[in-house]
């Protein structure tokens, strides 16, 4: 580790990323690649003498980037968005150069400072109740991801009540979401041995735009309290990923609060658009929640890892997930001054996050951070306007954000082909490598979704990629 | 994002890294800050309008790097060591780059297949069985940290057993490890909801140099049957975080094998040195293992996160942790014939972190690698003799590897002075800032850890060191 020749080398690989950039639209943004395509090109076992970086580029170049998913390609826009910027890539830099381990706060105080100060700024800009606040006994964290934060309130929530009700029953607890809740939840309860038969998926439809009705939650806990059940758990959605519906917080929360429930919130692709005035509302009730999540790393410009977890109650949080082994001990800890976010999370070691999203609420400032969100909603009208022009095509469900859930529909109302045209048209554009979508199913309608999020599309690419759409489905018309 | 922007701040962060490595010891090692030093130098909320990268650079100098405890100073010798090294960082710039989200082959076929290709050539210079490689039944996937890689392995074997008692039985599962056992094992079961009482912690003693006795093994679940509880896992150590000790695989294997446990083989900090033909005999007996994990961040020049999981089975770990959910179906992962790491891990995302392991292995070549553990392994052995060459000091453990526990023997061997003695031995050279060390205690002695592993850790370093440590060690005697 030379100073002088790190620097020339991340100089070099300075370039190849600029170049990356310059040259992503080149790239097939689906790579068209064969399973086991790698290991025919790569040798069978690691070199025993060094090879040179320009060689390692060239390989890359030659044999890796064509098996890479273009997910900042300005023509991704399947699943959700996972942002990219100069900020956030400065910041994953920085992060990597300092490379420190920051679990406990002596192993390296700014790290977790910055942390507890970076994400009390973004909840003041979501205007998240002031219980958030790391100032209080709440508090913010980065987990890596939102299926960690789920996880690790769900383990704060089954701990809270096991200590109630006592550890071995378990096997009563019920934990409540909707069908369109994220698989995170299902692979939460799946480690925290929440019985499968107790995690109630309760039903949704279009009457709601899929969000999850308030009558049905109660109704599900009245019947599990009177089967001798223990309801302890319930899991929100601000912005679904299957149609970014929205669960109604307030009433929800209220049904919670009666029934002593944890209230998590995951607004993981959602929460940034509520930094804007104009869609806050969409969180209105968060003062109701236990836990409320968004995915920086998501529509917030700062590259993955990066997902923003805020909780009321730390000592829950902490009360769950702390060990105290003798080589970690030291004097700040034990004088109970600091916090260790080692207690908040699954890992022990933890990396320098909140680096880059300190630096992107700085390099861009929250003007412009909602002049984007804004810019990406407003390309989403542009391609729900192109949907609805095409009577071949239909809106599958309302627009709330940046992602447009349609599909193409069958000719002479044949609804029993609905679903196989949709996917076919799915493969069919996406096969072109020229845009990439994913897809979901609403009430058994196989829906295509449309989901704007990439820092470089523009409106030329939203046009681009709809005649694609176009294009594939009259082709697919005309064999029918 | 424009990439022409991108690359002129990137480069002038590629002269901040670098002239941080060149000065980085004329830092105080250990941070000197107090507790919530960084709020009074920040501002409450985030910026409306941006500010210029100049700015936030000149702030990282002046108030984010006093905050930081310098893991990659070469007078580091706390805790393991978090190894960075300039193919690691290229590693983390390409990533933070190309910043694709790998939970299904398809959303970046190269991210899994290069992590499968890497762990094998690894998997092969550990010389570890060929059950290991992804070519079988099993295969490896690069976990966060070893915390994350227990815990995995951890419910996969529980689940695997519950299966065949019964879930409702959870509350009779036995865990076994010894009191040498990192704490990651500990929170895995309360994570997993293995209770407390059953988590057996079998005690080690000086005779075995802190290994875990076979005969304890065996007893332990022999009493555990007789009771009715279900032994179901062991994880054994090599190179534990106190003292290096080293847990005698083949043993140990032998009796979970008769008693159809899972065996954990935690090899997080001395794994890397098993690439080296002459310590390679300390992980003699892992052909019995079910899982074995090896930080390739400690000591591995692999810059953190990237701890390596091997598994035999990789059906146990997809079984406990898939989800399936419609918005990520997709032919490939449907006609089963690629791997999905999202089911061998806990969270869906993950970053594309085979890269830098790859280029470490390029860049340097195993040989440059295993120079460099032996380099460390003499650094260690240099600092072992100066300790003993000084009478009123003691190496308390056998060092095996670059970690030397040591200790200051009390004046007239007054053995209830002595951990008093060595604590503010301890508080006083890290206060000085010219070095960090940290400690533990074996078999109720307080013992002072001296961890060689740091890249630009010179022989200089160490004699230095030596050098704080015995004048701190001569004032605190005086005024004894």
């Amino acid at each position: 580790m030379d100073a002088e020749q790190l620097r020339e080398c991340a100089h070099k690989m300075v370039d190849f990323v600029a170049d990356y950039y310059k040259n992503i639209e080149n790239f097939p943004v689906l790579s068209q690649v064969q399973p086991g395509y790698l290991r025919e090109l790569l040798p069978d076992s690691a070199p025993t003498h060094p090879e040179s970086l320009q060689d390692v580029l060239n390989d890359v170049q030659a044999k890796i980037l064509p098996g890479v998913t273009h997910w900042q390609s300005p023509d991704y826009f399947a699943y959700f968005p996972s942002n990219s910027s100069i900020a956030g890539f400065l910041g994953e830099m920085l992060s990597a150069g300092i490379n420190m381990v920051g679990f406990s706060w002596i192993t390296s105080p700014a790290a977790t400072e910055l942390e507890m100060i970076v994400l009390d700024w973004l909840a003041k800009a979501l205007k998240l109740p002031d219980e958030f606040l790391s100032t209080g006994k709440g508090g913010g964290v980065i987990q890596g991801t939102a299926c960690e934060a789920v996880l690790v309130v769900l383990l704060a929530a089954r701990d809270r009540v096991l200590r109630k009700v006592g550890k071995d029953a378990v096997g009563k607890l019920v934990v409540y979401s909707s069908d369109q809740t994220h698989s995170a939840l299902q692979k939460a309860c799946q480690i925290g041995g929440i019985h499968p038969e107790n995690c109630q998926v309760l039903e949704t439809d279009p009457s709601t735009d899929h969000a999850l009705a308030p009558e049905s939650l109660s109704q599900a806990i009245s019947q599990d309290i009177a089967s001798g059940l223990i309801p302890f758990f319930l899991c929100a959605t601000v912005g679904t990923t299957s149609s970014t519906a929205v669960d109604p917080l307030l009433a929800l929360g209220n049904i919670t609060k009666t029934n002593g429930m944890w209230f998590h919130v995951d607004a993981a692709y959602a929460g940034s658009a509520c930094i804007c005035p104009e869609f806050r509302h969409y969180i209105d009730g968060v003062e109701e929640a236990d836990s409320f999540n968004m995915n920086a790393h998501k529509w917030f410009l700062t590259n993955f890892d990066c997902s923003a977890l805020w909780i009321k109650d730390r000592s829950a949080l902490i009360q769950s997930l702390s060990t105290n082994p003798e080589f970690l001990k030291n004097k700040a800890s034990e004088g109970n001054t600091v916090v260790d976010y080692k207690d908040w999370q699954i890992p022990l070691g933890r990396r320098f996050r909140s680096l880059k999203l300190w630096m992107v609420l700085r390099l861009y400032g929250l003007e412009n951070l909602q002049a984007y969100i804004r810019n990406h909603i407003e390309l989403a009208k542009t391609f729900e306007e192109l949907v609805k022009q095409d009577p071949r095509f239909e809106v599958a469900a309302p627009r709330k954000f940046s992602l447009v859930c349609f599909r193409l529909l069958p000719p002479q109302n044949k609804e029993d082909r609905a679903n196989k045209l949709n996917h076919d048209l799915l493969d069919s554009v996406n096969s072109t490598g020229k845009i990439f979508i994913s897809h979901t199913v609403l009430s058994g309608k196989y829906v295509l979704r449309f989901a704007v999020g990439a820092p470089l599309t523009e409106k030329r690419h939203i046009v681009a990629a709809w005649k694609v759409l176009q294009e594939k489905a009259s082709a697919l018309l005309r064999i029918l």
